[in-house]
């Protein structure tokens, strides 16, 4: 992390100069190391693709910044508290979920997070496979909630909303929340989420939230039905401001949960959800229940009325087809 | 296991014969397996333990079976179809829980069951040790419950009852259950459960079911206020009949529970608990909550009146008193 935190101070220092040359003089002696030392920071940042010029007696100049995640470019201007104060990163991971559970084993704080520019196994629900292209966004937030464990399967549709709040901020489009764990613009899955969870009975030990989504990712690498930013705004996203913004809209909304429970986010929720009002067939374990979908309960499971008129409490299924 | 089968057929030879000598041609053309196959065999089961008289030309006689938990000696005439039908058995472990545990990530069935006889890292619940000296019972049960996280923390308090019936049925005592995992006979504790799990928020993958029972248990070797069946009925108990019936029972129940839900069970379990009607203190993460203990509801949370007359249910808690 020390190296990663003087290549944070060095990007900062081109930051400020604003697109002119800064000399290895001024930065050695702010940060108070040698020149040669600043020189191989350089080059490091170099081979992860930032272009940087360098003129004799001049100085160094910033030219462009690559397209990554890097945990020093997210940290920068991270306007949190705890949700990515600690980041891993990776260019190339099998699934960040399993990093995630690896590192909360061993203690790794609330608010870790662990994001990768592409995974090859990355993992969604049911055991289905979560498509990890490159230009995605693939975040695992290890949590360590302190609430009862019937709180704990709202934790999925708490960070559903944050990333449907700052989807609609940051590009204007209006993202759904397809109950429990997806997210759809214009009927197009643009985000999947997986919680998983380790603990006693009675006391939640961790809870790893990953999340994939399809920032700048091509429509011909995503599985059918699928959208990306990219694809809906015609621009290339800024993935790194996309994480800024989403870490701290569900730093808030988080932080809501935990002292409020999720009865104080459930309008909300409900509010941007596909299936409300609608006719719905659930996969439940064996069976399937069908009904009209008629609201989201104070522990994020969904009220159905069946075609009796009994009233059904959902809290894990398939969602299979609504209309 | 082919090796334990072995073994758990020679002894059911020695339980039919009655304690008359058998050949070892009887055993080794029953077996379908040479006779000096039958002699190793017979001197494994002596190095654990037994003591087996072999007098040439007449055969051998079974004169001491050791008083070890070994998973053949509780199969023989085990009356479950999961419970208890894949025994791992240890002299001695670090923590059966974590056995279990690493077991069941790598796909173990549903009613395996792990059990030592002794432990050095005894796990108890709040991070505390479970002192576990020779004598006692240590047994980790995997469990696959197919039901939502939010009926997860009654299968602590379906798994006391179990014990509780159990003491009942075979020592004629009356075993108390403290909510939500301890066991107590006149005020002295007996038994402690310790449940840990794995899972998607949304689907529980495993249940690890820890149970510590002080059988045999010397009173020296355990903490205050606790007792033994061993001090209790100033007889030694066989624990292996311990363990099978428990094993029963607890299938039992267990099936009732994930048929019917815990609502089925609770009056049950009310009826045992040391609580009920009494006035509690429970610590909750930072707060203490002080009223009467009314009941258990259909997940398993104790019901308390506080002072103000406002009903709370704790779903997690560390009782500091009662009285």
């Amino acid at each position: 992390m020390e190296e990663n935190n003087i290549k944070q101070n060095i990007l900062r220092f081109f930051e400020k100069s604003r697109g002119n040359y800064i000399s290895g003089e001024e930065i050695s002696n702010n940060l108070g190391m040698s020149r040669a030392n600043i020189w191989k920071h350089i080059n490091a940042l170099r081979q992860e693709g930032y272009m940087i010029d360098a003129v004799p007696n001049i100085g160094y100049k910033l030219l462009m910044i690559p397209d990554k995640l890097q945990g020093y470019e997210i940290k920068n201007g991270l306007e949190t508290s705890t949700m990515g104060q600690h980041i891993y990163y990776y260019d190339y991971i099998t699934s960040t979920n399993d990093k995630a559970y690896e590192l909360a084993e061993n203690g790794a704080k609330e608010g870790t997070i662990i994001v990768a520019e592409t995974q090859s196994g990355g993992k969604a629900r049911l055991e289905r496979k979560w498509i990890s292209p490159l230009g995605g966004i693939y975040m695992s937030i290890i949590l360590r909630p302190v609430v009862n464990i019937e709180e704990i399967p709202a934790v999925t549709l708490v960070s559903a909303l944050s990333v449907s709040k700052t989807i609609t901020s940051l590009y204007n489009l209006k993202a759904e929340i397809k109950w429990p764990n997806d997210i759809f613009i214009n009927s197009q899955k643009i985000c999947g989420i997986l919680a998983e969870m380790k603990g006693h009975v009675d006391k939640v030990d961790f809870v790893i939230l990953g999340i994939g989504i399809n920032i700048n990712t091509a429509i011909n690498d995503l599985p059918p039905n699928s959208t990306s930013i990219k694809t809906l705004t015609k621009n290339i996203a800024n993935r790194v401001i996309f994480a800024r913004e989403f870490l701290k809209q569900f730093e808030s909304d988080y932080t809501q949960f935990i002292n409020e429970g999720f009865k104080s986010l459930k309008n909300e929720c409900a509010e941007l959800s596909t299936l409300i009002g609608k006719k719905v067939n659930i996969k439940m374990h064996n069976t399937i229940l069908s009904g009209l979908a008629l609201g989201i309960d104070d522990k994020g499971a969904l009220i159905i009325k069946n075609e009796l008129g009994d009233m059904k409490r959902v809290l894990s299924g398939d969602v299979l087809m609504c209309r």
